[in-house]
C-alpha cells in the first residue's frame, strides 16, 4: 500500500520578493509521514520548502513543490500511483492577480477591469501610501483527486477559527460529500498550540477525538488499515 | 562593542490563517552573527520564528519578533543599549487593513472608505471568486535608528531586483543619507542564488565587492572594527 501524504503550507507570489503564505508548519504532515513509515509503509511526502521533514528514509520520498499551481501539477500523476492520499498542506485560497495603488483603483471607471492586468515590475514600488491586491480563487485540488483515482482512499483536511463543534461538523460534511473523501481531520485553531492538537476524524456518520499530532497520526494509520 | 543584528523576514498576518511574508531564510544574519561572535564580541540577534538561527553561544541573545510592530517595539530600547546594528531583516513595507469581496468594492462610491473597515471574522471566507486586500505603508524602522541613538553604527541593507548596478548604487545612496546609516549592504535579488550572493558595501563615496554570504559578513566585521 503506497501513502501519498502532502504537508506545509503553499506560497503565492505577489512579486518576487513578496508572498501570502499561512501559518502551516509542516509538523502534523510530518509527524503522519513518520507512523507510517514505522509500519514500513512506503510514503511519498508532497511538502514546501520551509516545512519541517522527516529525517531521511529508505521507504520515504520527498517532492518539494510552492504554490497552488505547483501542488496540482505534481499531485496529479501521483494520485494515480497511491493508494491513500492524507491531504494535511494548507493550501492557499486565493492567489494574487494584480496589485496596484489606491491611486489607480479610484481612478478606474470598471473595478473588474483590473483584474485582466499583472504585475510586469519584478518588485512592485513602494512609493504609495496604500496598494491594493486583487487576489482570485486557486482551484480546488482535492476536489480532483477522486477524478485522477477513483479508487484512492482520501483523507482531507478542515482547518476553521473559533467555530462550535456543530459549525465545524457541518462544515466538514458538506466538504466530505464534495469532495468525496473517506474521512476528514476537523480542527479548530483555537485547539492547536503548544498543549496539545485536538482534532476530529470526521467521515459521514461518526467523529473521532485525537488530542495531539501523535494520536491523529495512529488514528489516520488505524483507520487507513481498517479500509484497506 | 555591542552588536545588535536583525535577520530573517517580518510577517504581516491578513486574518489568523494567511499572511503576507517574504522569502528572506535569515540564512545571511545568521552568518554575520556567527562571525562576530567568533571575534567575542556580545550578540542581539533580533529574528523570527521562521528563520535560521546560530547555535547557542554564552555571547548570543536571540529576540524573537514577528511582524512590523512588534519589530520597531522591540528594537526601540535595544538600538539605545546597542553600540552597533546591522539591520538584514527584510521587513514588510505594507501591512494588511482591509479584505473584502470584489463585490463590496464595485459597490463602494468612494474607494477610500474601505480603508477605515477592517476585519472582525477570524478566517475571512473564501466564497468570493475574487478577493480584494488593501495594505497601508508600514512605519520606516531604519529611519528612526539614529534617533533613538544618535551614537548607534548604522548599517542597512537594500534589496532590488533586476536593475543596473547604477540604479541600485543611486537607490542605496538615496536611502543612506535618508536613515543617516553609515553603511548599507546593497544587493539584487538575481544575484542571490546557491552559487554565492554578490553584494556591495555602500557608503557615500565607496563601493566595495562581496561575493558570498560569508564574505560580507567577514566585510563588515572589519568596517565596524575600523569604524569604532
Amino acid at each position: 500500500m503506497k501513502i501519498l501524504i502532502t504537508s506545509g503550507g503553499t506560497n503565492e507570489s505577489i512579486d518576487q520578493v513578496r508572498a501570502i503564505t499561512n501559518h502551516s508548519t509542516g509538523q502534523l504532515g510530518k509527524i503522519i509521514a513518520e507512523t507510517f513509515l514505522e509500519t514500513n509503509f512506503p510514503v511519498t511526502l508532497v511538502t514546501t520548502k520551509h516545512a519541517v521533514k522527516p529525517q531521511p528514509h529508505p521507504l520515504l520520498h520527498i517532492v518539494e513543490i510552492s504554490n497552488v499551481e505547483s501542488l496540482q501539477s505534481s499531485l496529479e500523476p501521483l494520485v494515480k500511483e497511491h493508494d491513500v492520499l492524507i491531504h494535511s498542506m494548507a493550501v492557499s485560497d486565493y492567489t494574487p492577480v494584480y496589485m496596484t495603488g489606491l491611486d489607480e483603483v479610484e481612478q478606474t471607471n470598471k473595478i473588474r477591469d483590473l483584474l485582466t492586468k499583472s504585475n510586469t515590475e519584478t518588485k512592485i514600488s513602494s512609493q504609495n501610501d496604500y496598494q491594493v491586491l486583487f487576489l482570485k480563487k486557486t482551484p480546488k485540488v482535492i476536489s480532483k483527486v477522486k477524478e485522477w483515482n477513483p479508487a484512492i482512499q482520501l483523507i482531507g483536511f478542515k482547518l476553521l477559527v473559533d467555530v462550535s463543534k456543530e459549525e465545524l461538523f457541518a462544515v466538514t460534511r458538506e466538504s466530505l460529500a464534495k469532495n468525496k473523501a473517506d474521512y476528514i481531520v476537523a480542527n479548530d485553531l483555537r485547539d492547536i498550540n503548544s498543549e496539545g492538537h485536538k482534532a476530529f476524524l470526521v467521515d459521514k456518520e461518526t467523529e473521532q477525538l485525537a488530542s495531539t499530532k501523535e494520536e491523529i497520526a495512529q488514528l489516520l494509520l488505524k483507520l487507513v488499515l481498517e479500509k484497506r
